[in-house]
């Protein structure tokens, strides 16, 4: 992509969202330039093999959970700004939702971009988290003891637009 | 609460929203008795010390962070038929949210309660996610290495109405 | 209406959203009876002499303005979870939004039914006070001193479903 | 903030969502420069001299009640344009909620930014009083005599961006 | 199913979200009695030859469009009551869509069941609606010819719940 | 308007929201420049003559079910990409509502225009289909033979910005 990566040491070591009394605030980005933004998440999600087997090629349509899971992962994307209090609204433009099996279970990678002033990580981040959700509610009839998570940051990157 | 404990053996091993062709549907519950439902979750956020301090009894006056994350939760137990695609809109009659300090970062627990004809575990575990990433959000400017999960039902409870 | 008036003695004087260590939560009304409440609450939007003739009797087409409003505080009767955190979610029944012009200004009366376990008198209230707000917005390019306000709730009544 | 102040002689003199028909319209606003735009709304809520003790130093712990109205404040600004039907949707960079105690209630000030074609008054006027409505939510079990208003717009601002 | 066809004999022969001065108002529903409710209703969506070829059997894997497509009706049958303004809020039990190709397009059928005062005839028209929408917005790229319609209720049936 | 019309020869002759495996997503408008973009959406709904004089000079205060139905169609497309899942969100500055009446029920055109990376058919076309929705909805105490449709794109136009 180019784009520069954004280094993880702490540029403002601060809780930006939070005033000296305590109070939160949706914080001021006016001043800061509207850049291509681009953030990717992942998380997982642990399965029984049957369930696993249900989801990849039982008698089951291949694909018909994960497709629900990946148009509800990229719609919360969209609505980031209404579910965590202090996000910013963004005009994004590109959600993915990917799938990858894992030997105990589903890992999921998402991929958000937007031209705004702020970035983009908490979009990627509900998006992994909302289509784990839906994985667990359409697979919960035939498994009991799924486990959702670890879901973290995998990269946050922003470039300069011509 | 008196409420008899629902067995976790599958009485239904089918994924019952899926059609024989792999379409999805929502699932018809209107023969379902209505009972109060009870749904228990939790979940943890991984903090750096540095953060857990900041949040617990830093510079910071004590518990924001979380009082904006319990609202957040409790918003999103409200909104969890909009974000995932089959779940079935729900009189939602009680949410709590709760966060206990561990030694590497926030435990949270929340409740969930309904009078209806199926259960609330997804309002209980979105609840769970959703305040877990508004903390990610409010603390992302000081930690860069912050993980949620796991996130898992603990309890799930019904019993008859009078 | 035969219903018997909720009279105002604090039957629960406490607040009811807060627990012991602060926190809030949605307050469990598992237990409260379902019964037929309703709730009427008022509110004035105070205009300027030519404001109020453009609205109702001006070149406008009459009540265009009042018709967007009304629209609006009905939706907005039916979003009152969503706007105000600790609401419960109610199955709305009946809304009116009516205006009654006064010597300087406009006054909203709103009248929400349910069929539930809590009261909807922040139903009543949010619509007065979206109606107001969408005439404020319709008036701001002629009006710059506008002013909403007092809002109160009137009446609230329950009353035993057969 | 060095900014133009808006005089408030009706530059445009017409109820500018209207048409020569009387219908309603979402106006067009493409024409006009992106700018930074800021607005001031203030409101009050009064209160019982208990509710005010209550939430300000009573066995409450100090602030919860106005922390769970800042955030639906924060979140109501963004939501504006789905609850004020010819509103147009706004990228918003800032919003503030400040709440100071007075002798008979609490005032609100709401302050909202955006980079826009088109200011957010109305952004800051449903701050204000969907913060009010969660005050009066959140103490209605103690206070029957609470009254939201007035509300009014305090300042609007534009400026160039660079 | 055993339920009352009901006959489209206009039972109630007024615009009953009308009142005599012309204003809207969600009508007061609290009087009916609880039944379970079943509406059905049909529509087309004409494609040219190659979009239908695309999506059912091209180099497409078979159904995704359409996979996406059912979960916009379903979702969008959930919100109707807040796209259609005089619509009341329903726990909605059911909803399914169902998508069969035709020599010119593609026919959905909808089914959507609530145990509820009033019926679901809405939230099926808007259930088909929303997933002819969402099939116009995938294959827009390729084909400029798509016509939406005709969008009819097909059945609406009401029966006693035991 | 002196924009350049879209010649609707299939400039991108592929299904660019489905990935070689079929996979949904949100496709990466970026590197699309930002230009003023419109769209004109036209629709019918099929009434019986009866319901056709009730709502234009019966004894209803004239166009009230169209002015709800005005103001559902330009709530909807501001809700476009909430509803249409794969649909970006867009800053939208203008949209119309109108209606026509016609021998055998009403016509509907919606006009949308926005500054953005991609055009805004899908929301003129979804004005047009919860308007239609809207007068079913409010029309069908009295007429239980209503038909919505055809609904199809009249133009789409898109011109440099300045």
């Amino acid at each position: 992509m180019g784009g520069e990566k954004e280094v993880c040491s702490m540029p403002e070591a601060k809780l930006t969202h939070i005033r000296p009394d305590g109070s939160a605030i949706m914080v001021d980005v006016s001043g800061k330039p509207i850049q291509r933004r681009t953030a990717v998440a992942v998380g997982e999600i642990t399965l029984s093999a049957d369930t696993l087997n249900a989801i990849l090629n039982g008698q089951l349509p291949k694909g018909d959970v994960l497709a629900v899971a990946r148009i509800a992962g990229i719609q919360a994307a969209k609505r980031t700004s209404e579910l965590i209090p202090l996000c910013h609204p963004l005009p994004i433009t590109k959600v993915t939702v990917d799938f990858t099996p894992q030997p105990h279970g589903i890992s999921i990678q998402t991929t958000v971009r937007t031209d705004a002033k702020t970035g983009v990580e908490m979009e990627a981040l509900t998006a992994v988290s909302v289509a784990a959700l839906t994985i667990y509610d359409m697979c919960k009839a035939i498994d009991h003891a799924m486990v959702i998570g670890p879901i973290r940051l995998q990269e946050k990157t922003k470039e300069m637009i011509d």
